[in-house]
C-alpha cells in the first residue's frame, strides 16, 4: 500500500493488490482487494480463508462486512 | 459474484445466486440471495442452516440481520 | 415469506404469519409477526419462547429489540 | 399489550401496565411501564429485579438503558 | 425518581438525589446525580464504587460513559 | 472535578488535572486530562497504565478511544 | 505527541512519528502514523505486530479499523 493523508486513500492504493484481512473472530482472509466503502465493507477476489497461515478453504469473490475487520495489510 | 467498484455492487451481482452467509455466532446459512440493503440485512430464499458443512435445518425464506454477518461468498 | 427487492419487504409479507425469531443469546421466540421497524424491532403476538424446539414459556404480545435479532424465518 | 402497526405503538399500549423486561445480562426487571423512547430506554415504576422468577430486590422507579434490553412482555 | 412521559424526564427528576448506577461490567456506582445527557453519560458527585453492596472505594465527582450503563435507580 | 449541568462540562472542569480513566478491558490509565471530545475520546499527558493500583508502564502523551472508557474520576 | 485542545489534534501532531496502537484483541501494532480519520481508522507505515513487546511479524503499510483501537501512545 502507498500512503496518503486519509486512511481510505491507503485502501484505494491497495486496490487490485493482494491483501490479508484479519477479522475479529481471528479468521484471516486473503485476496485481491476489489472494492471497499466508508464502513470498510470490502470485496476480495480469489479470496482464501487461512488458518495459522495455511489455506483452510477457497471462498471465491467474497464480501466481508466492515465491522468485523481489524487489520488490512499487504499479502 | 462479479466485481465492481463498490462492495454492494458485488452483492447486487450475486442476486438470485446461491451464497453462503457466515454469521458472528459461527452459524452458516446458505440460500439464494434475494434482497439486501445498506445495513447488509439480507433475505435468502430456500435457506438452509449448515453445521460443519452439513444441513442442520431448512429455514425457507429467511431474513438475516446485517450486523450478525461476517462474510458472504458464493455457495 | 414472499420475496421482494428489499429485505424489509420480506418482513412486510410475513406480517400476521407465524415466524421464528432467533436471538443473539440463543433464545428462540415464535409468534405471529404484528409489527416491525427499520431497526428490526419486532412485535410478536401469542409469542412463546422455545428451548431446543420445546415450549419454555408463553410470553403473550412481545416486543423484541432489533439489535438482539439474528434470523427471522417462517415457523 | 395491544397491537398496532409499529413496534413502539405496542409499547405505548402497554403504558401503565406491568411488564417484564429481560436484559442482555440475563437479569429480569418487572414493573409498571411509565415511559420509553425510540432508543427503547424505559422507566419502570415499582420496579423489582427477579432471579429465577423470584424477587431479588426492589428497585423503585428505575431507568433502564435501551441497548441492554432484549424483550419486553406483559407481566 | 418522579415519573413523566419520557425516560430522560425521570432522570431529570432524580437530579441532586442519590442514585445507584449499575454497569455492564457488574460494577455499581452510587452518588448524587448531577448531570446527564442523551447518551446517558452521567456525572455523580461523592461517588462510591460498591462491591456486593459494600463500599469498595471512593471516587469523588465521577463521569460514567452512557454506553456502560444498565440501570439507574434510587439509592 | 467541579460540577455543572452537562456531563462534558465536568470533563472540561477537569482539564489539566490528573484523572484515572477506567477502561472496558479493566486497564486503568492515569494522567493529566488535556483534551476530550463528544465521543469521550481523551488525551492524557504523562499517562501511566496501572495494574492493581501499581505503575505497570509509562505511556507518555496518550490517546484513548472513547468507546473503551467506563469511568473518569479524579486521581 | 504534542497536546492541543482536541484529541484528534494530538494524533495530528503524532503524524510521521512511531506510535504503539493497542487493540481490543490485546494485539499491539507499532509503526509510523501516516493517516487517521474521525473514526480513528489509522494507517501505519512499516508496521509490526508485537507480542509481549517482541516482534511477532512485519505487516508493512497497514490499515487498522478504528473501532478496534484502545490506546495510541508514542513508541
Amino acid at each position: 500500500m502507498e500512503i496518503t493523508d486519509r486512511p481510505l486513500d491507503a485502501l484505494n492504493n491497495a486496490r487490485n493488490q493482494r491483501v490479508i484481512v484479519e477479522l475479529k473472530n481471528k479468521a484471516q482472509v486473503t485476496g485481491k482487494l476489489k472494492a471497499f466503502d466508508i464502513h470498510i465493507n470490502v470485496v476480495l477476489e480469489e479470496a482464501e480463508e487461512l488458518e495459522n497461515g495455511q489455506l483452510k478453504r477457497k471462498l471465491g469473490t467474497t464480501f466481508i462486512r466492515g465491522d468485523m475487520i481489524v487489520i488490512i495489510s499487504p499479502a
